[in-house]
């Protein structure tokens, strides 16, 4: 069994990866949900999304996210009432697109939310209609909420600073609101403990691994099991391969290579897999107490990505 | 000032005629909000709906709600969750149909309310989204919620009854859920005292004029203006021209013609306008304590139409 910490689209590709390597069936994605947001009155869960519908086949290949063969009629129409909505009302936010087929997931997740199904629930049914067969669990069933402070804005929304402000303003803190009250769901502390193997996916480390992270028990879950973990470095030749790991690594006082990476993880994982491109860096990523792993870390291609999983197994100790 | 009390497609019909015979700007709608529902978290007005895009000819003409040149992608996709939903499930309601451009305005709609704003504003807002000059107004900003007991089945909400069981099930009561606690607005309130006529537009009588008639003090503001109150029949030739209000009035009790509008209007409204074909039942009509109106009232061409609102002002004595 194999448990892997994801964020969103770095983590779905690595585990479209995995799934070519290890049965489906063996594979657990505790998924972090602290990007989730309310928009029009839905309850929206992107990284659970991008995962799903990732491995479902169903991601529109070129954007990375929402689903292919969309269409945005909706937010399209939502655009006539830009005009009249009140100056401090954010109805009408288009600036966040959300596909018209993309639209039912929000739906079913929203209306089974009210019914009082748990998130975890509702993640399971919606996995289940993408035909999944790897077991998605989010990290936990309560409302957290990545805050991130901007300078000289202010703390704005996980999505108002990724999407809306395109993460290309910078930053100074970012917190999880909420984290402190949440706990990591039964299935997925079962799943951090029952596994023979726990790859830290290559997301970025403070906003997509940061809320895992922030919930009581889970790093010291992961250091009890440090053997067993593997991370796989989001950064290769000091850039983020998607979104801004990299800047917000730096802003936010870390090494945006991956011996900052190593940095981070080295208290809950004994191994950081990093590309060729760093291997100038493995002494470095080793002086932390990780052992570094070189592989090909960009996933380009259905091989590079199965040989990347393979890699990342092989220095769990498993495969 | 003309005030119309409103259903959905009959009183959209009326109140496009009456804007070829006064300014729009001269006309306030009350339109109930007792359909109002809650769908996948989303605030659904279907009457507010339908007049706001009919007075704004954005109407589709053919099904006679919803916008013209509509997509329905959004309800494709959540199909998907239909077989993955629990047994008692009520979410993926896939039998309420909502088209993608349609969703914005649920969208806008239930945004604002969640920051706070009264469905009287959101309902100005969104009439001036699409260009209306007419005023509308919600009957109230409370939820009144419709229930309909269906024999043998029980109470369900009214879109069950309308959309689910496309209102071909038999009847035997309904009431107005929460009508006790709301209060017409103070806007609609103004608007029925001050107008120089008020007319009861062509909707069924028990649920879309019903509701407006629970509220506290409309009837009674009715009646003491009584001889400004014209009614215009929405069942022509003992059949109604849109929706179950024949099929309704006779398993609750009255009459599905004229007369039976009549005995229900009597003691609020001292005309009722009613088609040609009901011509030999103007003296029950009489009997009833109303005067009739004998005018074409099936509103199938502007001409029609314009020829009806202009004839029911005139029996409220204006124009």
């Amino acid at each position: 069994m194999i448990t892997v910490l994801a964020g969103g689209v770095g983590a779905a590709r690595f585990l479209r990866g995995l799934m070519q390597v290890v049965p489906p069936t063996d594979i657990t994605a505790i998924v972090n949900t602290a990007d989730d947001t309310v928009m029009h009155g839905l309850h929206i869960s992107p990284d659970l999304d991008t995962v799903t519908y990732t491995l479902a086949g169903a991601i529109d290949p070129e954007r990375g996210w929402g689903l292919r063969d969309e269409s945005w009629r909706a937010m399209e129409a939502l655009a006539r009432f830009v005009p009249v909505r009140p100056p401090r009302s954010s109805a009408a936010p288009t600036w966040f697109n959300l596909g018209d087929q993309d639209l039912a997931t929000h739906f079913y997740r929203t209306a089974r939310l009210a019914e009082g199904a748990s998130l975890s629930e509702v993640t399971g049914e919606i996995s289940h209609a993408f035909g999944l067969h790897v077991r998605l669990l989010p990290m936990c069933d309560e409302r957290v909420e990545t805050r991130v402070t901007v300078v000289g804005e202010g703390e704005i929304s996980f999505q108002e600073y990724f999407v809306q402000r395109h993460h290309d303003v910078p930053v100074s803190a970012v917190r999880f609101v909420g984290a402190d009250e949440a706990v990591l769901t039964g299935s997925a502390a079962r799943a951090l403990m029952g596994a023979d193997a726990i790859v830290i996916a290559p997301s970025n480390p403070l906003v997509s691994i940061g809320p895992l992270r922030a919930l009581a028990g889970v790093d010291t879950a992961l250091s009890a099991r440090r053997q067993s973990v593997v991370a796989v470095s989001p950064i290769v030749g000091g850039a983020a391969l998607k979104g801004p790991a990299d800047r917000m690594m730096l802003e936010l006082g870390h090494e945006p290579t991956v011996v900052g990476v190593a940095r981070l993880y080295a208290p809950i994982a004994s191994s950081l897999v990093i590309d060729p491109v760093d291997a100038h860096l493995a002494d470095q990523v080793e002086a932390t107490g990780m052992r570094a792993i070189v592989v090909p870390s960009v996933m380009t291609t259905p091989e590079i990505s199965a040989a990347l999983a393979r890699a990342t197994l092989r220095a769990a100790g498993v495969a």
